[in-house]
């Protein structure tokens, strides 16, 4: 239900009005083949659900023997799934099969390298609303499959405030009040401080989270002594592989990385005739 | 038209069936503000666009003024656009334009960086069918401001004989043969060659253009030698920054590159208030 | 953008492929009209901004003057706008228009109804996911015009444990435990509870919010005394403007009642000539 | 086909792009369950068909067996369906199918109600186009399925003239004289009169049907015998419960009632765990 | 709103994710122009709301000033429509703006030769479901532009009970009561009959109209003597510009003609520079 | 996947929101029938994929044994298909199949007449993108089902230089230079010429076609000697079945028919019950 309108807007943007034109011209139609789904790369395996809707939206006959599940890691040159169907078919399908897998797969194996190298501290890495259009479900879904969490969905299911929201309010304690009197009993209210001045003045409201923006190392150290634990913190802001471990190891309990969305290289996925 | 079903995908995702709930809380529903649309890299810009049609679609009183138009290239800190608004609208619209301008960016950019590589040479760079599901027009669009050029659209505007369909059809030779039965008078004929004996075998057949995969630099040099201009030569496998020049330098005509839109990394773009 | 789709679908209900055929058949193709929306109960106004955005679908030169914005009271016989435009079109749009503002309207009425009658207490009055089909976005609107608030939206943004969860988790404890470890740092935990016994079972995961399943009164205080204000009590089954004020005074701090949206009779709205 | 855009609707604003987040923390992936769909009240059943759809969607191996079908009346406790699939997908679908049910056979029941008030009489009652947006196909349905019937389905299948259009035309005959000329041979012609002497203007001109707005039970007793049966008569406007047995013992043929659609309470519904 | 959905797609098929290559390549993105569209045969013009709607969709700023009107009739070389725009969104709309005014003109215009044809008689021409796939409202409405009527919209606006139904009910007069138990007092009851002998049975049940299926002229005419007026007689079957006013001589009151929706050749009509 | 828009649209178009009332009214609800599809005419079927499609949507229970597959020829009383299924079932999809069945095999029958008329000559005949506005994908396989090939599919999968183009760019040769910087290395480029002069003017600059527009027999005569078969050569403009023969015998290698899609009156089909 979630991911259709995607997959068939990506068939769509394939296939347009006059279908597969190399396949109707050379392939015979009742031909039927067998191929493997391999990983030319290693990494961790996700988008499995919306290649098996793309495959089924073009053919409910195609068959799936999944060998690799979504979120499972694969090494170079093993198979992730064996296909079978009518030649016509599956070729009509291949292309829009593997955008979806090398894509999401990119972005479970680089969310992976970020668990990873925060491993043994209790920093959760998460991504953000930094999505490639049409794919939000799928990438947070990706994430997931990777070992990491998510910030917001939308801008529909937590308040989170930012710069333009305290100027609007008049400052950093009346913004999260207004966000109280507005919020249901069960919507978490984050606000973004700039400043360890800010967070001050943000303490006595309470918030469900702080994100401390573009905080220096030393300032989120800081941070995290004077919370002492009572309401979690979260650090945003330039992230990246190389400075993840030491962000996490100043003891926030969050780190957002919207790379892990935005700037995810495709895993390397190929389809082999059998 | 073209481009409208991503947009509002992509608004859907975002703002669910609640809207923007922070919004909502804190901002006052009359307020109107400015924002620049700034980049904080430098590089081509892509997308705006999509980004306007997802500030129409949430409000079309939101204006925008352009300073950088799609195509133009924008250094770290200039503006790219001004906005003006309803605070409430814009903020909104804000991740989704934003979402789109810095993923197509990053695909122009990247363009660029590649055709600048091989400045000087009359080799084309272009883009694959390996396109982000549901962005395809978008990327093509963004590659072509980027300086390059495209491959197929889609599985309908041109022929391209793979490995599979030189299997089915039993040779190069029948495969092309049944491909121009087929084909209309205005429909081009590729055929993917892997070695210089089956580049000789094509000859004969006179496709509209040969594809080289995967040949070494030498076989590339080869070709060309051999082909004297008569047919259109495309290299691809493996390209990039790094070999994208030698490949040119061997003579081929054009050089296909997934990773221009598969892999390349969005680029950083921010909204900041006036 | 969100409420589009029901909008559309709507009015496609009531004008099929073959249009007003009596508007057709009858009235002059330029003759233009007024006329009032008027109220022949007294209630709170909503929807109208599903009944402009209907009118503005079918001819977008229809004029509305609001008199009364969604939210506000109104009394029988008052105007809640006035309309103009070329009849035929607003007779199109009018049976469309009518039943959004009515359905919503007493959604927005016995809202109103429901949070008098906790007047002077702390409880708030929220709906639940008893939404009528397709009309959710715009029912929880409604609800908050009429001064309540909302449960979740939807299965997607906080999670409510129920007994099939905790059956499943094999208790109270491990069910909570789950779902912390799967939550986001933004993700609300509220868990049902049919006793007071399973209300101690719960207490020590220290969920975001505790659901008080049909309870007695005399169960709710107990509950409210032992919490001591520590997590929120939310009291829900059976509800009604006979019994909520009494719910309330346990001291209990939402109360959530199904009926606000799924048995709301219709305000009674009329579209007078003038 | 009709009803499958209101049941994608349906899902969508309750799973978001998230999907369900309490049953994905917590539910194994592969458990599976029994559940009894129970009415809470007595009523009648209305609303399976598009339940078993959202279902489908949802998971097209989840099952139902149906105890009860459309149009059969069940008694409080009593099982309706039983349904059997992933626990995971029947939470998922379970919110949806209920709102169906629950509100559909809300309409039926109070259309029997209505029914059973002049039970004995040939008076039909029907619905109007006073339903909920969305849901007209299958709330026109669930009338019938209470033993009503309907009046126009939308603008587009019947001519209904209305004091607007009298007020077009110059009067009752030139109307009707109009819509004459333009309808179809099989476009049935009703005119709605404010008293029995705009019923006097209409009678020459013989309508398929005239429908006597808010007239006195008087003044309808006059109007049937009147017109002696040679056009069918229709009543509306504030009919209730209280009075509809005395409306029908008027004699007119049928008695459209507005609340069987817009204001009918939702039948109690639950789904228990077997 | 009605025609939006084939408007997009028929803009869809011709546009695809590409656009126009054509005008991208060579027309100036800023340059404007001015156009006719001129009428290369005579006929009567309809489908100028579905162009209209298309060009809009291409681009809102292309003006169109309407010579004549839908419904009017044109001589070969007269001007329907100017049209002034940016020349790369009139080039990118005009095939799809072509197609559905020659389409529909064709339409209108077969459908006036046929009124034509049928001249100081009381026969109406009307046109039948045999329609093309997604242009029943608009071809409907091309047929009542060219002076004829309709039958029924689709198979919900009315009943017509044919020999399937007949079979199934166990006669012609089981049938109709059939109907009549199910129909609403603004449903009408057509029946086709094969004989002059099923004519006899259907008679007293006194259906609102009885279609002669495939009857001789001489046949046609006792149908005519014998039923005087009191129930419409429609004749349908082999309908032709050759036979039809042969057939209105009948008496009969209505013919419908598939052929005036399903072989309606295009009117050719062009766009010329001015 | 690429035909389901139309037949989805086609299906709503004939049942509306009530769907269908006569076989609601008299046909039992679990009846069941056979019948066979037959040609009234002789012709050449096209269009099964999307009767076959429409059958699915509305039952997927619907079996259809096929006689003739697309392309094939029929004699008039052959059987196409034979349908079997619940009779509620069939009756509701009969008229969207026919329609579809019907107008597409007219296209194909239509386009065997011209592609016979030019027998033993090398010439093809093609259509254009004169389609019915959403049948474009149906339309121009069932001219493939006859015989024929195809022109562009849209705006969007090779160049045409027409007058408005040639004009805008100054001249034939700076129109085709132009395209030409534009294209990629698989799009085809053709130029319309009106005149012998125009011809000579494309020639150096080597189109990958030429369109004879409008010329006499004499100059395509002279065109294709002058050619000498190094550039295909397209005529168009006033093609009939009558005069084909001779276009073709001129030597121009593809004739495009704007007729055969635009004007084919549909194959006469029905379905008899067995």
């Amino acid at each position: 239900m979630v991911i259709e309108p995607i997959v068939r807007l990506a068939l769509q943007e394939d296939l347009g009005a006059a279908g597969d034109l190399t396949g109707e011209a050379i392939i015979d139609v009742n031909a039927r083949g067998r191929w493997a789904l391999r990983a030319r790369q290693s990494g961790v395996v996700a988008g499995l659900d919306a290649a098996s809707l793309a495959a089924r939206l073009v053919d409910c006959a195609i068959l799936l023997n999944i060998h690799k599940v979504d979120g499972e890691g694969v090494a170079a040159g093993q198979t992730i799934a064996e296909i079978e169907g009518r030649v016509r078919s599956v070729l009509m399908a291949e292309r829009t099969m593997l955008n979806f897998v090398g894509q999401l797969s990119g972005v479970a194996t680089l969310t992976r390298a970020h668990v990873d190298a925060v491993k043994g501290l209790k920093t959760k890495i998460v991504c953000t609303r930094k999505t490639t259009p049409g794919l939000r479900a799928l990438e947070k879904r990706a994430v997931r499959l990777g070992g990491g969490g998510t910030h917001r969905y939308g801008l529909n299911d937590a308040i989170l405030i930012k710069d333009n929201h305290i100027a609007a309010a008049g400052g950093v304690g009346s913004a999260i009040a207004r966000a109280r009197a507005y919020a249901g009993h069960l919507t978490a209210i984050e606000i973004e401080v700039d400043t360890l001045a800010q967070l001050e003045e943000a303490i006595p409201y309470a918030p469900s989270a702080i994100l401390l923006d573009n905080f220096s190392l030393a300032d989120m150290g800081t941070a995290v002594a004077r919370m002492g634990g009572k309401i979690p913190l979260e650090a945003s802001g330039g992230v990246s592989l190389e400075n993840v471990r030491a962000i996490a190891e100043t003891g926030v309990d969050v780190i957002s990385v919207g790379a892990l969305t935005h700037s995810a290289p495709a895993l390397d996925i190929g389809l082999d005739a059998l």
